[in-house]
């Protein structure tokens, strides 16, 4: 696969993943840089019916879910590590946040690795951002120990679309020489320009009765109240788990 | 590329990148998904030696900060996407931690996604852990603004060695089904047999006068004294740049 082709997917084939495949492009993902070779992470392989059914509401019910023959939940995991160390008498300082911070980072980076991986063998992947915003119910659900933290999930299987590839920024809104260099107001104009010009989000402002796109991010879909809400939720998971 | 045969490479050749080569590189890997598409992440690309004289003492002198060509320190980005809001009159409120985890997220994809396609062109990578050990040296050096954080830094150059391949643990280590498995003192034995039974493993533990490898991780490399330091000065850092 050329990645400058790639895109979320979303809706799937009526069709199995079979195991050792889906394990061997999880372990081929493990390649990823790790912080001292710890591998922080764990996987969750959700399969069956009548688990989808309950992670479903826990991902504000959206279909892919359910729509998936492979839901993956990908958790920092400092539970294996330190469980390893105390049988070796060894006094293993990781219920903090650095640890969680060095956690999350090798999580995520095997999730993208493992998501590369299985976009060039032919699958499609959707990324639920919305494994953050109820950490705890996932917690519970899946079983997840202390020193671990459900990161991201990433529903899986044979692609059943092709959608349009979204947008992107130009690549000169993100790249800094030597320095961070902040942003003129002409300069956010330029960056934004095509993205707001663009006829599905003018659809979005008018639908939304707003006078702009941002103001649809802001009032609509990422709201300072959800925001401030969900923060919390989050806190408190990670104290649970033992990372605070 | 076979990615199942990469590895990290801390040492480069004497030659420089072309920008518009990095630019196309670090633009292919947007496609990695994103929040909303929402591209919360900025690179800072230091190039000149006088950088990387003053980068090299926040990584604790890690000679790959010096030697390689091109540093990238990648950065949660929630300034850029705040900016264009307050610029439309629209209330961003993303000052708080569900913002900084999204932006984390968006940015470790993206690291991933850049490193797999840097390497796939015949470039070697480092990733430095470090970046989250002094943050706030880093947040000042590069001049990093308010809602923004230093996530990952990455060298990269042409490779000027082959080493060989670290062990990995046995996926069966941590892919779990349906619900998380805790281990048991026997699988830990199991997943961790290899790696214990190392030449080099062996070694280090001699070295260190300690009884295993698990204590030479908690006594050495990964102190509960230093990770508890640690914690502290990010949470100041995140709280200095606005997201707590």
């Amino acid at each position: 696969m050329n990645f400058v082709e790639r895109k979320t997917i979303r809706k799937y084939k009526q069709e199995d993943i079979p195991a050792e495949k889906l394990e061997a492009l999880l372990f081929q993902a493990s390649r990823a840089a790790t912080m001292g070779n710890m591998q922080l992470y764990s996987v969750v392989v959700t399969r069956s019916e009548e688990m989808k059914e309950k992670l479903s509401p826990l991902h504000f019910g959206q279909p892919m879910v359910k729509g998936a023959p492979v839901v993956l939940t990908f958790c920092a995991d400092f539970n294996r590590f330190t469980k390893w160390c105390e049988q070796r008498n060894a006094d293993a300082g990781y219920d903090n946040y650095l640890s969680l911070f060095n956690a999350v980072s090798d999580t995520l980076l095997y999730v993208q690795a493992f998501c590369t991986l299985a976009e060039e063998a032919g699958y499609g992947t959707c990324y639920l951002g919305t494994t953050l915003y109820n950490p705890q119910g996932i917690i519970d659900l899946l079983q997840l120990p202390r020193l671990t933290f459900p990161v991201a999930t990433i529903t899986l299987g044979v692609p059943d679309e092709n959608p349009k590839q979204p947008d992107r920024l130009p690549h000169l809104a993100y790249i800094h020489e030597e320095t961070y260099h902040d942003y003129t107001p002409n300069q956010l104009d330029i960056i934004y320009f095509f993205k707001e010009q663009l006829e599905e989000n003018r659809k979005f402002v008018e639908i939304n009765k707003k006078e702009n796109l941002a103001q649809v991010f802001t009032d609509c879909r990422y709201t300072r109240k959800d925001n401030e809400a969900m923060s919390a939720g989050l806190l408190e998971a990670l104290k649970h788990q033992g990372f605070m």
